[in-house]
């Protein structure tokens, strides 16, 4: 029996225990925008410190930020070997409205070999899966094939704020041949896919300020601004009638799609009735010119996530609301610069002020967009790894979302990037009950495991 | 002593017991649009029959509706004097943002001689008044100088929607020569107003429906309709950029302004300044082509109340969300009708959908516009009343609130309608902090009961 045969074995005699402790971790409520969730922050990061050392793990840390803490660890005695620097975060988005959950999010549980709970498929179910390799690596043969570090942050959901420092102070420490990562999704069931581009986010929130306090709209009605007329009036300003960005110069450094690119796209498999059918959007809508796959993943978006103003309740209420606001993040694409596109919108924001209000614009989230080559032999190798456990070709795609922290390794440790993901777009992520299919899991596991032998004899 | 001054001297001598049961009544939290509240509201109702009894008002009933509950009351022992109905209402506007109240909202309290309570001035304090002003006269003399019925509603916040109905049911038993109603205000702080128009009231709720569930922005935004952006656009297609209503036929049915009108307008005590202090605003912002009394008072208007959808906690969450919505009132002037309005609104909404969603409209409040001739004998005497306590001459003025049950009254019982109102536009309806300052209330309760001897010889 080789190592991987052991491995895999490894695998199937432990997957209850590893489903019971899985479900612990998940039960940690680890929202890191949520200042009210910072002690679960703590548990969480602890609770995985536990698990690496119980791995067979060494230097195992739990790091303090300005914010949450970071996890590392490391197990460096394979000589001659290339090293590979294990990244994920522990920490989950905020799970309203809580109301649409079938089971509370925080309890995890196992339905048609699925594992329902907030994090199950981002991240905190894929970073224990990597946890799970390290320990079945060194329980079955006492070493691993490459020199590892790992890095779970906790604070991903809010735009890994303070890891680029972090990296930068640990850049010794940290330095690698590769990085992999484990947050994207499989392009679909059994379809096994190797990201090399992400899209980069810049985040800004609109307050629109009117009166000093809210006012009776039969009194003042008609001669005060509206907060939310103006507020409405500048979202809809953003983009034109075919869902084209009109803030001035938001387009001008978007690397155009190559004629190779495009045609990889044409070439993948998609079904606009699948989408339809996944969302329950009667039609798609999107920028004018270009196809589903490529508005998601390689055009940048300008995404309102949240309006607010005046009143909600039950019933109405004849007020003119002293403020109203909205939250707002763009998903940028290589080479746009989230500095330079907060800057083109607060421009536009400006130019665009309605009348007879104030306009405050705080700045959130920003992440650089990445992309590196499609045919690195690094990248390669994940592609043959996924197809010893999936019976599919391995496509090679970009994807729209945004790991903020991947342009840093790539600046900062000057290492390229494996984005090897097990996820699926329909575990609804972000949202009510968030789910992660076991099959994934189980074959994610012997995946990882291939990948590190197969990457042992790599040379930069 | 006449009875006017044995009337001035009880509520002088009775002045700290009536105030301890002002405070009664406005601490029962009668908010008609929270169905939480519905005992709250048969307490009040209960609460307020009792006031009457104990004044002497006979025939006192709680009258049920399928709603909240009427209370009506009468005194019908002035033989060949004219009859007068008076109307006002019990219940209350919700007290959202709830932080903002510098005390409780339903724990009364008075500072600097004004009380501060939701619905102290409107309309439970002068409700309250009416019932104090009764009391006197009939404890003094054991007889009031005209007829009297009385009606007090609990739904005027949520647009009488039974009220039309009832007076329908109990015409006969309601007839009347005069409604008299207090549920507007003074022109300034020592100027009386009597109030001959007032604004009509259209109230709709717009949800945009997207995707059945919110959405990963990174994983689908730039594919998908926004729910949010497709509001925005909906709202911002409401008005032109000179606060003009852009729905077509809006205006079709407004009365146009007189010349007469427009130059009483004019001639009206008024500060832009003042309206600036008052409110916080910088500039003010309405229709173009009209003063700011005339928009505000004599011109309809659409009014966005509130807006909702998507993430609105703290930090960021990059959510598409799966719909979005918003609150609208239009504030109607004749000969504007409702609902030829709502029809208008929509058509414009049909018409102006955008592509990727579901639009559904839910209706609201629906109030008639009024306005009665300025030279009616019992709006004249009504001014002659206000200058007896107030050292200035009451302006003849229209008022931009609703009442939609005013036009009602005109409508079903032929009566004209007398508004005297005591509240001032300073005292934040509708708004936190809500407060009445009590000058007012003694002033009011004296000048009603010279009213009611003015009006005692008046024949139709």
């Amino acid at each position: 029996m080789d190592q991987l045969q052991q491995v895999d074995q490894y695998f199937t005699n432990h997957r209850e225990k590893h489903l019971e402790e899985m479900k612990e971790f998940l039960a940690i409520p680890s929202i890191s925008s949520l200042s009210e969730h910072k002690p679960d922050m703590q548990t969480a990061a602890d609770y995985l410190a536990n698990l690496l050392e119980k791995a067979g793990m060494e230097n195992v840390q739990v790091q303090p930020t300005p914010g949450h803490p970071v996890v590392t660890a490391e197990w460096l005695h394979a000589e001659g070997r290339p090293t590979v620097l294990v990244y994920g975060h522990y920490d989950v988005q905020p799970v309203d409205p809580i109301e649409l959950w079938d089971t509370e999010p925080f309890k995890p549980e196992i339905r048609d070999n699925k594992i329902y709970a907030r994090g199950s498929s981002d991240d905190k179910g894929q970073v224990f899966m990597h946890v799970k390799v390290l320990e079945a690596l060194l329980q079955t043969e006492g070493k691993l094939p490459v020199n590892v570090k790992v890095i779970f942050e906790g604070e991903e959901e809010i735009g890994s704020v303070h890891l680029d420092q972090f990296i930068a102070d640990h850049k010794e420490e940290l330095a690698t041949d590769v990085v992999l990562i484990s947050d994207t999704a499989l392009y679909g069931p059994g379809k096994p896919a190797v990201c090399y581009a992400l899209r980069g986010l810049a985040g800004i929130e609109i307050t629109v300020k009117g009166s000093k306090r809210d006012l009776h709209s039969g009194v003042y009605g008609g001669g005060v601004q509206n907060p939310i007329h103006a507020l409405a009036d500048l979202l809809s300003s953003f983009h034109d009638e075919h869902g084209t960005i009109s803030v001035e110069g938001f387009y001008d450094s978007v690397r155009p799609l190559t004629d190779e690119e495009r045609a990889t796209y044409a070439e993948l498999d998609f079904s606009e009735e699948d989408i339809k059918e996944e969302t329950g959007v009667k039609e798609l809508f999107g920028e004018e010119g270009f196809s589903y796959l490529e508005q998601t993943s390689a055009r940048p978006t300008l995404e309102v996530n949240g309006v607010f103003g005046g009143f909600s309740g039950e019933g109405i209420k004849t007020v003119l609301p002293a403020q109203a606001g909205a939250k707002i993040t763009c998903r940028l694409v290589p080479d746009q610069d989230p500095d330079e596109i907060v800057r083109l919108l607060r421009k536009h924001i400006e130019a665009n002020k309605p009348a007879g209000v104030d306009v405050e614009v705080a700045e959130f989230d920003k992440g650089k967009p990445f992309i590196t080559p499609m045919d690195h032999p690094l990248i390669q190798a994940a592609g043959r790894s996924y197809e010893t456990q999936y019976d599919a070709k391995t496509a090679y795609v970009r994807e729209g979302g945004s790991i903020p922290i991947v342009s840093t390794f790539d600046e900062i440790l000057g290492a390229p990037v494996v984005m090897m993901g097990f996820a699926l777009s329909t575990e609804n992520i972000h949202a009510p009950n968030e789910h992660f299919h076991l099959e994934n899991f189980d074959k994610g596991l012997r995946v990882v495991s291939d990948y590190f032998h197969e990457i042992k004899d790599y040379k930069k």
